[in-house]
């Protein structure tokens, strides 16, 4: 089973930043938290890697109903898009899919929630 | 499967985050986001929820394993450490089981490192 979609850009890293931004938001997901994999792992372990980000996009709407169905949900949200440098250069982004990382996890309701979410953030990936 | 280790502490809610905070360091994990479920779900949906807090938690040397394993496993990480104010007032963590979301992900090398997060994780909570 694929845990995520994912598109290769021919884009400056900033381009393509600002166009998953821009399509998240089409599609109710603000980002609420940034992680710079690159640079944490030279600070902490001071080790070279490519370009990586891990953004968590949150659609509030969703959030809400996955957090009522299940109160323990917190420990998968919110939905990851990555982006990481290719080795030919290119912006690879790739996306969570809500259905695979929850897959462990029997609740009906949460279930119809994170199919729900998989096709927004798998439109997300198309739109970019 | 249960796809969380849990506790549930009788703490003011700010010992009880100093705890969680000491706990992963004993364990190698520094917090690098934090989301303020509450504060957010009201301020974007106008509802109220109670506390309840996202934290992302990483081990920079299995972090940097995870993903010289599976260059998208990003789309899962860091670990979620949640807290949440119980019905009756007490204070609930609960640490993800990397097993459990990363189920989905046929890698045996990256289940070697799901599994030893797991082991680390749940002494963090044993430890509370």
């Amino acid at each position: 089973m694929s845990y995520y979609f994912s598109k290769t850009l021919q884009e400056s890293w900033d381009k393509a930043r600002e166009k998953v931004t821009e399509a998240l938001k089409e599609e109710g997901f603000g980002i609420l938290t940034e992680i710079d994999v690159k640079a944490t792992l030279k600070k902490k372990l001071d080790v070279d890697f490519r370009p990586y980000v891990i953004l968590g996009a949150c659609n509030p709407s969703y959030a809400y109903e996955a957090l009522k169905s299940e109160k323990n949900i917190g420990t998968m949200l919110p939905c990851n898009v990555i982006m990481q440098e290719t080795k030919d250069g290119r912006i690879e982004i790739s996306a969570v899919d809500p259905v695979a990382s929850m897959k462990a996890i029997e609740n009906d309701q949460l279930g119809k929630v994170a199919t729900e979410v998989r096709n927004k953030l798998q439109r997300v990936i198309a739109k970019l």
